[in-house]
């Protein structure tokens, strides 16, 4: 199964197979032990998360940036404004836009008794495709309720939903699961043995994202209280 | 200043002027208000972070890759193992590997009245350029300090240097700081005055990155205590 052949729009991933056929793409040139291609622990680290990486082509040079995305199911979804370059770029190209989407979360920091194997613990996810623009309203719709519930779960039912006029100026674009992997380290620190005797301290520092208490914004109703789906985060 | 003008090997950026000068590339196509060109801030959000995505094209699609990055001056340093992808194709292609690196923070989550209000508080930096192999066994030592100690600062100088053969498997490549911007949104929430009455809470969830007690690795001398560096994260 590749892009190819099954990232055209209107069509389904096959999602009776446990895990993401591997290709050239996705099979690391290095590392090959922590590369996983399992459903489940793929959509575990893009559900963690919802800050990718998007990664397209303009005039043959790469472009990355920061965006918000959502899963829903086989599908990623990704939204911004009408204007921006890469959503205006899916929305003309024909057949989509290809891009690349990398999703990862830093675990720890390896501190080796050597310079050489310092690394970090990490999980992430790299999605190869192609993606198109959502023009159904209610895919669309669906994408937008999805990426208000990745950042916060819960959220979208406790928000006014979009309106007409900022519906179209919204965009979204899609990409199916298909081309992709993870890629985990995790664990302790690989000392080489003649290494042992070093007199520098060697461990591994844990990393996490916390989330503070909320700040009300001035000026609203005391009676709505800080909501129970945050104090989940 | 472009990118073609000075970024071949060996030239150096104007570090006079305080600002990276505008290009196409670097100039967004909304939010301008949120971008920023000053060395000061670009610097600043590159040296609290430590990963970045690196984006290269490979048969004409984008990658996208996590990696871990240094700054030193007005450069970037990047390093990986000789087999690595992109450190060949940077090694390979004359001139160099057309390559983007971008940094992104997340600061916090933005909770409108509104789905379409709702974002994220960040600071990212985009740099757009060339990437070239590092050559000079001298400026690669100076980069793989650098590497270690943008993870945690003072820890190059408490860790064994790299040895010959670790010097011959890694491979650096440097990315000058010439077009470049950084993006951030800060501050609290835009929500619409014909919201403002409805009852969903509104405001904005803190965001930070928390490092945990250091786990030494299993059986070092127990006279090895946390280096005083670690508290300093």
């Amino acid at each position: 199964m590749t892009a190819a052949t099954t990232g055209a729009p209107g069509t389904t991933a096959n999602t009776a197979a446990p895990a993401y056929a591997k290709t050239d793409r996705t099979v690391p040139s290095r590392s090959r032990e922590r590369a996983h291609y399992d459903r489940e622990t793929v959509h575990s680290i893009l559900d963690a998360a919802y800050l990718c990486h998007l990664g397209f082509v303009r005039d043959g040079a790469p472009v990355v940036l920061p965006t918000l995305y959502a899963r829903v199911g086989e599908r990623l979804y990704i939204h911004g404004s009408t204007g921006s370059r890469p959503l205006l770029a899916a929305g003309k190209a024909d057949p989509g836009l290809p891009v690349c989407v990398t999703v990862t979360h830093v675990d720890g920091l390896v501190l080796a008794k050597s310079a050489f194997h310092h690394s970090i613990n990490y999980r992430s996810v790299v999605v190869h495709g192609t993606a198109y623009q959502v023009t159904d309203e209610a895919e669309a719709r669906t994408a937008l309720d999805a990426l208000v519930d990745q950042v916060v779960p819960g959220r979208a039912a406790d928000s006014r939903p979009a309106n007409a006029k900022e519906l179209a100026a919204t965009a979204v674009i899609r990409l199916d699961l298909e081309e992709v992997s993870a890629k985990i380290r995790t664990g302790g620190v690989n000392d080489e043995p003649e290494d042992l005797a070093l007199p520098y301290w060697s461990g591994v520092v844990p990393v996490t994202r916390t989330y503070g208490t909320p700040i009300p914004s001035e000026g609203q109703d005391p009676a709505l209280t800080t909501p129970d789906y945050l104090a989940a985060l």
